[in-house]
Order: C-alpha cells, then sequence, then structure tokens
C-alpha cells in the first residue's frame, strides 16, 4: 500500500532531504526506519528537497510499503527509530497513484527573523540587526506576485528550462512575540535556493542598498548574480504543502 | 550606577541560574562577561532562581557598575561576550534602590507541552503521549488559585519558613499550532521546584490517576510526597517578571 506522510524535521544535524552517500539525510534515515519495520527496501518521495540546515514543519511524502501494517504503530514506530530531530506526524494510507511531488498544487514557507538578539529559537530564527524596513521589504516583495521567470533566484542556472513559477503570497508579517517576523510565501513550485535568494535581495532593500522598484529589473534579468546572496539556511522552514484533495 | 537588565537563556546547557562553583551559569556567564567590560568584579541579582535545564525570555536581574558606561553599547557588549544561548534584550539605568528580587511583585511561567511528537522546539516542549485530559487539569489548578501554604509543592521541605504564596493564574491554554498547549502561572513568588512540582501533580489528575478534587487535600498535607513527580526542567519557561514601577 502507498502511504502518505507528514514529517516535522529540525535540518539542523541533516545535509538536506534528499538522500547523498555519505551523509545524514532527512529522506535516508526515513528510508533507514521503514526498511527496519517493512522487512523490505523503500523509497521515501517528499513533495520536493529542502537545502542543508532547512527545517519542515509540514513536508510531505509517500512511499509503498506491504499490505496490512498497522498505521497507528507505524507512526509510532517511525518516530521511535528516527532521531528526535525527525517527528512524523501523520500516517495515512494514500491513493496507490498519489505522488508526493507531482501532484503537490502549493507550498508555503516561512523564514523566521527578530529584529532583538535571541536565545531561544535561534535554532530557526535569524536575527536582523540593525532592524530592516519591513514596510520597504513588502513594496518589494508585491512584485514578486503572479507568474514569472524566477531564474535569478534559482541557484542552479539555466537558459532553457522551465523557471516559471506563481506566487500566490509573499510578505514579511509581524509574530506574536514583539520583535519577531516572519517572511510567508506560498507558490506553485519553488526553484533550488529560490526562498533564501528572494529573503536575501529583500533584505538588501530592507537596508536601503536595493530600491523596492528595482525588482521588475531583476526579474527580468533571469541572472542569479544581480540577486542578493542567500540568506542563511537555518531561518527558514517548509510550513506545508498543500493538494488538490485534501 | 545601577542597571536594569532583562535577559532571555535557553537553560539546556545551563545548571540554573545561580553560580555555582565549577559549573557553567548563567549569573556566573554574565557575571563574567561584567568584569570584562567593568574592569572589575561586579555582582548580578536576579529576580530568582531557575533550576538547571529551565529557560527564560524575560528574567530580570540588576548590577551595580562604574558611572558612564554607554548603555547600548554595553548591551551589544554582553550580547558578544555569552554564548549563543544567552541574550540581553535591555540595559537600562535602574533606581540605586531598585532590588531585583525584593522588588518583584508578580512572575509568570509558562511549561510548554504537546500532545503530537515534535522536532523542532523539543528544546522547550515536552511530549505528552497519550494526551491528557487538559479541561480535568483545569479543574485542579483552579484550587490552587488564592493564597495558600505550598510546601507540598516545594523541594526544600520546612514545617516553619513561610511557603505562602498567592496565585493569581493557573491554567492550561491552547497555543498557536493545534496541539501545542501552555500552563501559564502566575504569582507574587514561588519556591523551589514549584512549578515542576505542580504540573507533575496535574499530570496526574490529566491521565485519571487523582482526582480534580483531591488538590484541597494535597495542598493541606504540606508534604511534597503526596504530590506528582517534578515534570521535566527543559518544558518550563520564566516568562516575565513585573514589578510597582514598570
Amino acid at each position: 500500500m502507498r502511504l502518505w506522510l507528514r514529517i516535522e524535521y529540525d535540518g539542523t544535524a541533516f545535509a538536506g532531504w534528499q538522500v547523498q552517500p555519505g551523509q545524514r539525510t532527512v529522506q535516508g534515515d526515513l528510508e533507514a526506519a521503514l526498511r527496519t519495520l517493512a522487512g523490505q527496501a523503500v523509497t521515501v518521495v517528499g513533495s520536493g528537497r529542502t537545502d542543508a540546515g532547512v527545517h519542515a514543519r509540514g513536508q510531505v511524502a509517500h512511499a509503498d510499503v506491504p499490505d496490512g501494517l498497522d498505521l497507528v504503530r507505524l507512526r509510532h514506530s517511525l518516530n521511535a527509530l528516527t532521531g528526535r530531530d525527525v517527528a512524523v506526524l501523520e500516517v495515512a494510507e494514500a491513493d496507490p497513484v498519489f505522488h508526493a511531488r507531482y501532484d503537490a498544487r502549493r507550498r508555503t514557507y516561512r523564514y523566521h527573523a527578530s529584529t532583538d538578539p535571541r536565545a531561544l529559537d535561534r535554532a530557526t530564527r535569524v536575527v536582523l540587526r540593525p532592524a530592516p524596513d519591513f514596510e520597504r521589504m513588502n513594496a518589494a516583495a508585491r512584485h514578486l506576485l503572479g507568474t514569472h521567470d524566477f531564474n535569478t533566484f534559482c541557484r542552479m542556472q539555466s537558459e532553457t528550462e522551465n523557471r516559471v513559477c506563481t506566487l500566490f503570497a509573499a510578505a514579511w508579517e509581524p509574530e506574536a512575540r514583539p520583535g519577531d517576523w516572519a517572511f510567508r510565501v506560498e507558490g506553485d513550485r519553488f526553484l533550488h535556493g529560490m526562498v533564501r535568494a528572494i529573503v536575501g535581495t529583500l533584505l538588501l532593500v530592507g537596508q536601503g542598498r536595493l530600491d523596492p522598484d528595482d525588482l521588475p529589473r531583476l526579474i527580468a534579468a533571469r541572472d542569479r548574480r544581480v540577486a542578493g546572496p542567500a540568506a542563511p539556511a537555518h531561518g527558514l522552514v517548509l510550513e506545508c504543502v498543500a493538494y488538490e484533495t485534501g
């Protein structure tokens, strides 16, 4: 049967989601745990990769396992077999043709920052000092909404591949604690390193080194070299992935 | 001049707030940093101790330093000299007679739990599985409100010392993320290990092993042996300390 999995992870100690020889990855750890429980090799297919150091509160994946496994016990066993930095939040039976990557319609990321020093939450939040101008950054972010070729914000450059994405939301929002902010971005798909390149570019706007209305020109350039440096990985969390049904 | 300090810390790697020979403590690290900056020994007086592993988002302390130090630079330097698990949020000049412990009127703690497994936030949140009955726990907690002798919930037992405290609030509240809960407790003072003993006792109620209306009897016993085991330290955060003026 095909499993539907929803997974939280602290990316700090992982070389990212995707299996890489000789490295600890979330996919690799889940596959090792499922191999133990299923008694056979199991491939875990995520909704998308996350880079080294990037976290998830709602990564979605599918995996095929032998029929008849008890799903409540399976979730419990997966949590017991994986490290404390991985939590399997949900396990359900999926449609046999469900595909965690191809069927995903929207992905939501949050990039967490604070304008004050932080001791707690420092694994998932970058400190921005001096504080950037969040209104200026949001004026710039509005240019990103809608459908564009995002090659400017993609780590792997390509002249030919399809780099068109649609962003439905892209804005900094204050969080519950004074001084805490999150950049929430929602899109149909994201290119390699795209959120961190966008955040890094917005920070240049927030620091006054770029103008909000420079964004259309940067997007049109389709060249990673005109964007800002990638923001640190540890501020980024994959919040959720939405599918056509449920 | 007398400094007023507001401090956040991740208690994970500390043997608590208070200086202890040969151990890393928050007070000890702050005193070492201030000694470097002031060029003389400085004593830091906190609003109260926190145990090993307990965190703070708003510990308050005072310290006497030579006149004329620039407070903005001082805060910056303190953050640079202390570890990443300590953040000095505010530094101000206090009244010369201000005392962080004696003048404190209310202390607020939060104990963080979740009924779901968690990978992020696991340093500040305990996982409760199976989920306890939060309504039952809140029915029990209502018996704690007001003024009582809390010797039952004090780690250091005493027949004679004043163990009377007044609690203004004591209830589990759902947090923003589904499955997350916090026990918020506010009081004029807290005894050694008191919040963790209260939470451990409430969890027995939530698991059906004690009745909510057992609480008056437990309080009246004035005996730590009738309370539940201390809840784990890492779920506890000292949120804020309130003073007569500001």
